[in-house]
């Protein structure tokens, strides 16, 4: 099979990313791994930037979100023994955040793969880049026992954390930046109506966390030690130790109940660069990975997404390859702003076992700072909404 | 001897105390364990907040600060390989700094002390704190083999990290929060015109720094090793680094010569809770020390003497206790905003030994910030200026 590009992981990126070139008549090919039925099934984050929401929109993806999608002006902060803040978007950006979970973009942009005939293989096993430095690149994958192989001009590694893209780069080529957290946050979802903003609380305890995917569906998080399994949190647990890191008012106002998933998420900062090597780019989970206070992974994914199709079209369609040259480090921009603004919430909010105490005055003034200072609110807005795309 | 203060230390936070109880018409005496030429022979910062010119204008010690004093609007910031940044205090908060030294202020102080005839005892040794936590305590001293007693109603302790009167606070009753730093300022003096603009430089060897006694008085560090002495510090050696550190447009520009005076300031950040025990107050470095980025220290002290003299001048002229009581969780507020800001600054702007990669990222993104979000440059100078005093 020949396409011009050739995009591996069928996930949010992937898809986006091929619905746009379709869009422009750039030939392309989707390989994912798992079945549509798996991917569909993964949970993830539901907040999105307003450049996200846009770019939805934008590409005739808007429709259902706009419909069923709950539109936020900011998001809450209940902090222990101190006034709440509100990270007030709407007022000092004149934006608005949207919830609407991902998984309801990754069915919407199936359904307009089908519907437009794009070709989306899933179940490829065993996925394999060649030649990536060389014009002429191709990609090998099997299914159902043969072995097919997609030559193309650009391979768009769209293919997570996990997947063989970032790791077809030479080690010597790459510089990889990680941090891991010795904490992760255990999430349940509950069918019940949700707290009305989407709120963190910070605890002695350990952060806690309100979100929603519809009217009817909940998400809560605490943080807890990296090591614990779901298996460790009962139903009662979990209820337990949320409501007590939650303020009293607000604990009274949350609906718990039988949960449907139980789940941990380690947290942890990576960026894989440059992002781009020879004819293969990275884009998403695949160059980097963000701790999720702050909602910003889907986000930073899309970015990638914006700044690659802009690289794509313009190559496809005027020979210059200029904005391929800059995608990496343009990229990589805003990837930096979010793992810094998704680092510092993550400071803020959580508590880090064996922290030197100064750090925990500082946390605690960082945030008074926030009660006080109009221009402190203003910045952290601006960072929280998502840096504006550069031209 | 019976006083209604008895203010420990005759460095510029005392000595400020004495001057303001004095001009309310409470009797006070200062304590100094140096000679005067001593005290005034120390080199220190020559940054001045707007709220420390206010204070010495509003009473009646800034004729010689408005007079040779240079105001600035900002600090600059060069950085390898990225574009200035300018600190733009002016624009942002419509205030201005001052570059006036803190030897010259504690001239003027000793001279108003002496004016005014003020009690100023140097050369106290071993002065002793006793019965802080009852109404009537008293302080020893001894001086020319004789032991002094006075009586008095607070007691001020103004003496700095090393002092008495923090170590007179029971360890059981104080908490303390202490960050060293692996570097220190390997800093000279020089007899040369100063470059225009207060200077901090990042680079990947070290921060350099220049900044500015009068105009014809400069002061340059450099980021060095804690463990260097000044001995190890020719000034041929000096003057290469921090040549080299700066761009060469600016070393171009500086005026370099035999230095008068070399010297190593170790940086750390520390913090002693409360503020008060009893009937004892601690102000400036007896209660705080702050890393010199920034320049909070002499402006901390002055904030600490403001909440203190408005709570000693309540106190005597009313009865009234209410700001007695305030007093440590007031002035903490305060200092603990400095010390974010300083840490900060100090983190953003040195090359800490052995760092995780990922932290260099996030040192750059800030700086990436500041260049493109006017939201940040707004927040910083409102921090940098320093918080406005509470009500």
């Amino acid at each position: 099979m020949k396409t011009q590009v050739c995009i591996i992981g069928g996930g949010p990126a992937g898809l986006m990313l091929s619905h746009i070139l379709d869009a422009n008549g750039i030939d392309n090919l989707v390989l994912e791994r798992q079945t549509k039925a798996y991917v569909l099934g993964r949970i993830r984050a539901g907040v999105l930037e307003h450049n996200t929401v846009e770019m939805l929109r934008d590409y005739g993806l808007g429709e259902r979100m706009d419909r069923e999608g709950m539109p936020k002006d900011g998001t809450q902060i209940l902090w222990e023994n101190r006034p709440d803040f509100f990270i007030d978007v709407k007022k000092w950006t004149g934006k608005q955040m949207m919830a609407w979970g991902q998984t309801y973009i990754t069915e919407d942009l199936y359904a307009a793969r089908e519907r437009d005939g794009g070709a989306v293989i899933c179940e490829a096993a065993d996925v394999t880049l060649h030649d990536i430095e060389s014009d002429a690149p191709h990609v090998t994958y099997v299914k159902d026992g043969t072995t097919h192989r997609i030559d193309c001009r650009f391979i768009a590694g769209c293919d997570g954390f996990h997947g063989p893209s970032r790791q077809a780069i030479p080690r010597s080529h790459r510089r990889e930046f990680l941090r891991e957290y010795p904490f992760g946050w255990m999430g349940v979802m509950v069918e019940k109506p949700p707290v009305s903003n989407f709120t963190y609380v910070y605890h002695s305890d350990g952060m806690a966390m309100a979100a929603q995917r519809t009217p009817m569906l909940s998400r809560y998080y605490v943080q807890a030690p990296i090591t614990d399994k779901p298996g460790d949190w009962s139903d009662d647990r979990f209820w337990e130790t949320l409501l007590h890191r939650f303020p009293p008012d607000v604990a009274a106002r949350i609906q718990t109940g039988p949960t449907i998933e139980k789940s941990m998420a380690p947290l942890r900062s990576f960026v894989s660069e440059p992002m781009r090597h020879g004819s293969l780019f990275l884009a998403g989970d695949s160059a980097h990975i963000v701790p999720p206070t702050g909602a910003k992974g889907l986000n930073l994914a899309f970015s990638d997404v914006f700044y690659l199709q802009r690289a794509l079209v313009a190559f496809f369609k005027t020979g210059q390859g200029a904005l391929i040259e800059r995608y990496s480090d343009t990229a990589l921009r805003r990837v930096w702003s979010a793992e810094n603004i998704s680092w510092r919430l993550t400071k803020m909010l959580h508590v880090f076992p064996g922290e030197d105490p100064f750090e925990q005055k500082i946390r605690e003034n960082d945030y008074d700072l926030l009660l006080h200072s109009e221009a402190a609110q203003h910045a952290l807005a601006y960072e929280y909404i998502g840096l504006p795309f550069e031209d």
